[in-house]
């Protein structure tokens, strides 16, 4: 079986860009991807590709062989919507594919638009990740949603909003030397505090925001990165995807992610690894308490201790597990369809001593927790330094 | 490698459902291929689900883990959306999962619910699978956009209106004794010449209509049927995956599909299979020219030769190679979602013995075409009786 390694990878500025459309977007990726990779286009042969709200905020769905057109390649061209976590269940596909030797070169990545939507009009678009007949139409979009997590998990598991300040806190710090971030900026626990209520215990700053953003990785057999001499030292060695029943009030429990939790047990069982093996994790902080409950899931700490992680100094820059080194989805943005591609961006840079924390992590394993919705689907991806 | 298996299959009426949701028809086709299989649900470990306008038509994403609940599947979901070729890519993934050994029973299939949105809404919302910046904007919908493939081909090989209309005339004729199908009814070339204009050189009747519908499939390996005794004798043993470029004004030509070309050849080559051994196909008859066009690029016919297959009589339920025995998306129906996977249902009735149709092909080697956009995306697979 075929090892996947990452050969390039490539990211846009998260944030606004009004005057950009997401095929601008995912071309600009993907133009980063193939320069870091020394691979060229004519040797790709898929390209998995992940977006969810093109239909709505760009009138354009297809867009598997319009992002293929963009970034310059031609070859079949798939794209995934699985919610918030698109582009890592593409890219689980095309791990997959490498392993069996389906393919040796893939085009993966994702791409969205949101910010000319504004606030009010993203959070309608993303509510169609909800259950339209039961949740959306009661009201609740995913400030709310999540707010009831937050508050189940206080219930059962004690904590508080300070508890989950810190959380904000931790991300916007770790953001601060990430260039592409949407915040480069520091806040203070009060400011999370005292910030306007988006749906208690909620508040603006426990929310990530609306933003536009493409990222692009190139992944090629170790036969391939072989024969071309390419260095390509890190691979994808596990990957896992769980699912969950859609609405909320169909759930066992509102504070656990059932579906992180086989996500993480597949990706581990796959790489062959545990959860002390990991040094540094990229996870799926689209509110606060979803950072809490991921890295639950991810047995970087255990069940009922994620709330004090980031406040203790466990999950921060300088504590043992560092968590959302980028910023998170929380400072560094959250263009839904490229999340989950850029979480290995980012990795991989940690990994190859790229990132401004790379000297941070004291290992060469890392994970990426990518989940939709309310965590009905979650994709878990274990990298680590082969080569 | 694990061969697979189709274990069971299931499919609703096609046509106007106005009470139903997506899901409601989804659990439908679900529960006919979970009774036809003899397959428990419990050991289902992946879903792989097409749909195309949910967003629109249903307000609807992340449909994957919806409609797993939908059809009684505790397992992770994905959602693909290559426009009408969603339902096909969505197998082919499958394909790999069971060959690959990563899965032993996949769910899989699509859905679409279109019809309450009228012809003009669901016009609209087809016209998302162009390309929206410089084909929809232009004003080029798909009924212009497949007009213009017609003219095109008219000028490079002959042929004209009339044989395109043996199109229709033929698959109404095989439409009707499919009690599935939206029409079943017989048509005239008279009726079709004389029915009013939709983009010239195309009419009404040479269409497909606006369908609700789903259709789905446990696909199983050939251990799996092994151990459990299954009676499943029909195998996909070729799949295929081809891309072009978006917009019609980007292509080499109006006339011919590379994307299917290259799916076609994919799935012979891994079926070990030529265009001869081809007994029967079920192709995207979105339109009448497109039937042509997929015929000449399945290699059922030469090129420039698939405009007077029907007239012919070469394609019909007597010739030698019947294309679209189902009665094809123009009589059956085009629940667009759940196109590609009613294909795979068909055949397998069709290799079965349970076709109203099944003694009319010589052969146990058939093949499936379903198309995305104008043929920007496209899956081929091939069906065998391998037991």
């Amino acid at each position: 079986m075929s090892e996947v390694r990452v050969a390039g990878v490539g990211l846009t500025s998260f944030g606004a860009s009004p005057n950009r459309t997401g095929r601008d977007l995912f071309a600009e990726a993907a133009d980063s991807a193939f320069e870091d990779a020394d691979v060229s286009r004519t040797d790709v042969e898929i390209v998995r590709y992940g977006n969810f709200m093109g239909e709505l905020a760009e009138h354009q769905g297809h867009q598997g062989p319009l992002m293929a057109e963009a970034a310059g390649v031609s070859a079949p061209a798939t794209r995934y919507e699985s919610a918030c976590a698109s582009s890592a269940t593409a890219i689980r596909d095309a791990v997959v594919s490498i392993r069996n030797g389906e393919s040796d070169v893939c085009l993966v990545g994702g791409a969205e638009r949101m910010t000319h939507l504004g606030t009010a009009g993203a959070t309608e678009a993303l509510a169609i990740a909800a259950d339209d007949l039961w949740e959306v139409r009661a009201g609740v979009t995913f400030p709310g949603a999540y707010g009831l997590m937050a508050t189940a998990y206080f219930d059962q598991f004690g904590g508080g909003r300070e508890d989950l300040a810190h959380v904000a806190v931790k991300n916007h710090v770790h953001a601060l030397e990430n260039e592409k971030a949407q915040y480069q900026r520091e806040i203070s626990v009060e400011d999370v505090l005292e910030a306007p209520a988006v749906s208690e215990p909620l508040g603006l700053y426990d929310s990530c925001p609306i933003s536009d953003g493409a990222a692009a990785l190139v992944l090629v057999s170790d036969e391939y990165a072989e024969t071309h001499d390419l260095a390509a030292p890190v691979a994808i060695t596990g990957s896992g995807q769980g699912g969950d029943r859609m609405a909320l009030h169909d759930r066992e429990h509102l504070a656990r992610s059932p579906a992180a939790d086989d996500a993480a047990a597949e990706a581990y069982e796959d790489a062959d690894i545990t959860a002390d093996d990991v040094a540094a994790a990229e996870v799926h902080d689209c509110f606060t308490i979803a950072e809490v409950l991921a890295i639950e899931s991810l047995g970087i700490v255990d069940r009922g201790e994620g709330i004090a992680a980031a406040r203790d100094g466990y999950t921060t820059v300088d504590g043992p597990v560092p968590v959302n080194l980028s910023g998170g989805l929380k400072a560094k943005g959250h263009p839904v369809g490229a999340t989950g591609a850029s979480q290995l961006v980012e990795l991989t840079h940690l990994l190859e001593g790229h990132h401004p924390h790379s000297d941070a992590i004291d290992g060469d394993t890392v994970v990426a927790h990518n989940a939709g919705g309310t965590v009905a689907s979650c994709v878990v991806h274990v990298l680590e330094v082969v080569a």
